[in-house]
């Protein structure tokens, strides 16, 4: 763990012991400089993270305030760390339906902007949060990125794979969404009933020097997946 | 119009002018700096604000790099400016179904951090973009920032009458949000079947010192409403 990653986890620990309700205000760059005795730009970095999780808000020329704790079990989507990491403490589980490459679909090719016919890995699972359907996932990775991917590999954590193993610096995301009524196909992956609710969700991944690497499409199960942003003005 | 959001402006038009891309790096900080002959940190809000919408990421030590343009009509969730400022160049209406001082409900009052038996203003209101049903809006409002409301300001921008004639500083806002099945009830409003699909849709807002000061809840049309989230790692 990086130096800003430790101070970020020890500041939301001293926020979560209660010392700090929402509302409140949070000493200042500074004090925080000598509280933790890093320098400024770790504090900086560490309070990007908070900021990120939703912890906190920095106001311009006022400073920054604490905020309401995410409620547990919600799915952060202005922070995408992958579901293993939003879900610390809860059990998340895969189940693998298919991993392969194939030559990529022109909505994908246009989306990961890769030449006609290029080879890409598509992968298909179910994921499951303490034993419950939470969505079906259906991604697409560009091969140049995603060198290797199987089926025990896909059975957990990618984001962590791709950071720790392929060293893939994760950057941003764009998220498009929509609720529609489960078509029968999906909704036998969720076990739910042709016609009902669900939110369609698509993904796309770009590393911190703006390739597209992972163009994602899932399913959420209306019942068992809640969502969270911390939205700014 | 400040001068870093006259800066906001044109840096976006110089992007969608076709001269960028998405996923090609910007000049640097230092660069903008001389190429709009203004300070660093105007520059530094500026870009602050390209990345809300979604048209930047800002990546530490790399760069800064064109994002995708947002798909039209799709409702930005992580900046929220109000409807009206979303939805540029759509006609956003809305039909006021009330407007009144009531004595605020226990779960409104804990979330706004009200004292017992304080009055609230309760707004309902239809929200229509260019003349299809969007959503069913149902906000409380704290009286100690939101001093005056009626109808004939509530059919319109009720965030830019906050922020223009009650010069409130609209900070930032937690979402949470599930799909679900509509009531009956809420069936009729959207003019839709009971058991239509939904987004059931929780918003706080706080001002950028920290107090909430508007409790909203909103029901999405599915068939109308879609939703965009510029994320980040």
């Amino acid at each position: 763990m990086l130096k800003y990653e430790q101070i970020a986890q020890q500041m939301n620990e001293y926020i979560e012991s209660g010392q700090f309700q929402a509302g409140d205000k949070l000493p200042s760059v500074e004090a925080l400089k000598i509280k933790y005795n890093v320098s400024k730009s770790t504090i900086i970095k560490a309070l990007e993270i908070l900021e990120k999780q939703g912890n906190i808000y920095q106001a311009r020329g006022s400073g920054i305030y604490v905020r309401n704790k995410k409620r547990d079990g919600y799915l952060n989507l202005f922070s995408t760390g992958g579901f293993s990491d939003e879900f610390k403490g809860l059990n998340v589980t895969n189940k693998v339906l298919r991993v392969e490459e194939v030559i990529s679909p022109e909505s994908v090719r246009q989306k990961l902007k890769l030449e006609k016919d290029t080879l890409v890995y598509v992968l298909e699972r179910i994921v499951y949060v303490d034993g419950e359907i939470f969505c079906f996932e259906q991604s697409y990775f560009n091969k140049d990125i995603v060198l290797f991917l199987n089926e025990s590999i896909a059975e957990k954590s990618i984001f962590k794979y791709l950071e720790q193993n392929l060293k893939v610096k994760i950057g941003f995301s764009d998220i498009y969404f929509n609720v529609d009524k489960l078509e029968e196909e999906e909704a036998e992956l969720l076990e739910l009933d042709e016609g009902d609710p669900c939110l369609n969700y698509e993904q796309v991944f770009y590393t911190t020097t703006g390739i597209p690497f992972d163009c994602s499409h899932l399913i959420y199960h209306y019942k068992n997946a809640h969502f969270y942003i911390p939205s700014q003005k």
